[in-house]
């Protein structure tokens, strides 16, 4: 179906030799300074450039730099290896990234569909610049409709007896080239082994105003409460329930008019907006993580 | 697809008695209270009630009354037949639907389908209460797609030349027994026939924040403005290009780094939530038309 | 100055014969054809209606009119003898209040002006139609510019020893006809006693999105938590810190690089917002509340 | 009275060697390198950079680079100096403005008070980093309130008959030190010659969304058109009517109930919002000007 097959980038000619480089260091003078000088020594052209400093004495420096290299692909590895010097200079974690190299995801879902809808959407639309390498259920409930899409769907059963083996063979499927998981209301724990593999790359929708309403059935949380607004919030999945770094969040106002079924209603469309935007985000290269908290770029 | 068959009422059981009254008349004295009377003396009870008189002295009043009526369809032809003389004495336009009869949808579309998988995906979520009879389309892409729900798809193609006979052919396939037609991105200009036909029955989706940016390329239009915000306005379909009772609009914020492609995408997931609120409020009776302006009960 | 000196209704001539009644009772059949055929027999014209019942099987049922009736200073006391009637049949609880009875206020404030400028500022405008009939302070820092505005200030120290005293000291200034208190960033819990005297009728405003970062320095906890929107909670203050029933919340967009200072720089600006919206609903007799929950007719 | 006279910057001690530097120039490979090179090689350290480039493809290139240079006084006027070569290289309009010299506003009002009121109270809680030299207006109503702040006022009367040497007076009252000049619903057209004098630094305030609702009586308009939201939009003063670069927009959702009263009173709140956040980003260098857009770095 014609809706199914589209997913082209918008300007893939220029992509080619366009990445992305992102960096987390200790602040301290001349970083932009050698950055941009290496990247210019270099023959790159910066596209585009953002730098905050947390707390300025003494604190943490983030960069994200898009830049145009001619040749790219040829290039790439000299630029990784001469970069390594600048890097150790600033005691700097850095990666950089080929846009042509897309990130693959891998989403998680269980028996509510619109967040899934909602990714597949944006991807057939080119909205949403990635992979998706699969879809994993404990259902078997949107096996044609993601297959129609000509994504890979596995069905893997869980239950309270099979937990373990259920994310041993999840993560047989995942195998190595997954970047991202996304847990798109997949209503599951993960356990503390499966995070620790994937730290800062698992992203979940909660159906709450975190930190309101941890926990289980938030909407009724928030109806018995009689606040005046209802939101969801994407997070990086941590050991601690509904406690990682918040990627982004975002309300609607409900009234005293609208029970839970209708808050439950409400909400669909802001989980799904919320858990789309920090995919996007996240596989644009424009979150980075530091201890509890998010640094979003955009 | 098990994604495309559910839609089931959210408490069916409770509809079958209940009915929506929706009146428009010149404000006077008492109207509030003989309607109440007259339906509390006819056995019904009042579950929700809105008025609301536009411009106090010589003005217009409206309302819009969901009551539960024992044994409705039964007893429904005597309550109509007697409120007959209420609606004579206060010189009112008036109406009554029995929630069980789901008003009928013809969605017309041309290539750009972000807007109809909206109106589907909320049709089988169950959050949009009505029947999509067809779609229409001046083009096949969407053929398979709109199939695989189950819903009537027509191949109606429009060139310059064929213009009328394709609007003969639109007004056949629709016949008598559609409610509202939605132009979910149509892109082609109803004629004023066609509009008599329909009149405050046909809803447009125009992407922009009306009246800014009437007309053609209106995301072009915005760019070149330089605008902060983009939006976008759905609206009833008068002989005036863009110019019918606004129903609802909404907006989103934009920056200087925002091209027009990137307005396009932005501005998608703003057509989308917009027309789909302007249907479900229309397909809830919540929209009443007064000249060129809406009273929305909301 | 002229800018403290105006403060005149919009339409004072309309609202000498405009009254509005309150309705809170068991739902049942026949309460609004009671209360429209009470009122349009006694001569009076709605002129507004809302309704709401919660939960339709065995729930509540709120009702605010608002409604005409000519020479209303000399029949009013008729209508209310004659309405007992009706309120008894339904187990009501009602008040009427006709519209140039302003509603009285004591605003509380501490040493933190922007909640009590925005109040005084709409209060000048006209937008807030109510007397300001006192502030209280525990600090001496506004009392000229409260003066300049012809309002008077009481300066009421509290100290950790002097705190009941305090409190005996503010009774006996509110006396017995203050309709509401309105804690404009007071920072001082109220005693148990006190808030029985006022229940329902103590208006707070707390400085985050409740239920989340209940307590002190909600700011600085939702720094902590890397929240991506600060918000403010209007409610009425009971036993419960921070618990009472929520009149209106809203929040504002913040990002990685708002530190706690910036966020209380943009936190003040919806405290005030939110502060005021549901002080003007509260004189406008826009709030009912049930249990822990308000009803919110705007 | 103390609301008036604190006026203190968060944190005076960092913004004694603290600079803001903003370049427009055309596009070209090797310029962040070069400033960052720059500023690096003459001690300073970069706090906080973002940069813009508009169509990638032979575009203009923007940046705002704030830094700390130590014994920054002493050593502004070399770095400036020597900075001139690379401004001739990359054919740069560039500027260096040192924190602790604030901008200083020249304030125009006419009889409504709420734009003013809103910026004085920014003022004087420290959020609005600049000098409020003078208010200016063709009424005296609001001469003692201004007064009381401690900021001249100016009444120059306007006439048809005596424009032109109002405006003269204007001129002179403002003389070479003003920075930038606040229509804060000042209401009088300006003429070609004043504008030609502040290109880019006269803020006016329009209560419309623009291009919505060009010229007078917006809210009539907006009223009359029925829209669902009405806005506001701060934009620099060019010769053509409401058609200068926008800084910022923003909107609040009304309803049919809303007579024209009722959307200024609603308006107002925004107009005091949006000019308030236009002035702020202007006094914090964060607005650049191309042909007709802004680009705004927040």
């Amino acid at each position: 179906m014609s809706i199914h097959t589209k997913q082209t980038a918008a300007n893939p000619e220029r992509l080619n030799d366009r990445a992305r480089m992102l960096i987390s260091c200790p602040d301290g003078p001349g970083i932009v300074a050698a950055v941009s000088r290496f990247l210019h020594e270099h023959g790159a052209n910066i596209v585009q450039s953002d730098q905050y400093t947390m707390d300025p004495e003494g604190g943490m420096f983030f960069m994200r730099v898009e830049f145009d290299l001619p040749q790219l692909q040829k290039n790439l590895p000299d630029v990784e290896k001469d970069f390594a010097a600048v890097g150790e200079q600033f005691n700097m974690e850095w990666s950089i990234r080929p846009l042509n190299r897309k990130k693959r995801l891998a989403i998680f879902v269980s028996k509510e569909d619109h967040c899934l809808v909602e990714l597949l959407w944006q991807w057939q639309a080119g909205d949403l610049d990635a992979e998706i390498a699969m879809v994993v259920s404990n259902h078997q409930d949107m096996q044609p409709y993601v297959e129609s899409f000509g994504i890979p769907y596995h069905h893997v059963p869980v239950t309270p007896d099979t937990k373990k083996e259920a994310e041993q063979r999840q993560l047989e499927l995942i195998g190595n080239d997954i970047d991202v998981i996304i847990l798109a209301r997949y209503m599951q724990i993960i356990s503390p082994l499966f995070i620790e593999h994937y730290r800062n790359r698992i992203i979940n929708i909660h159906h709450s105003f975190l930190p309101a309403f941890v926990g289980g059935k938030p909407y009724a949380q928030a109806y018995n409460r009689g606040v005046k607004l209802i939101g969801a919030t994407a997070h990086y999945v941590t050991e601690e329930l509904d406690g990682g770094p918040i990627i982004e969040q975002d309300v609607q106002r409900v009234s005293h008019s609208d029970d839970v079924s209708e808050l439950k209603r409400i909400g669909r469309t802001i989980e799904r907006v919320v858990l789309a935007r920090a995919v996007k985000w996240h596989t644009e290269d424009r979150v980075l993580v530091h201890e509890n908290k998010t640094v979003v770029f955009n």
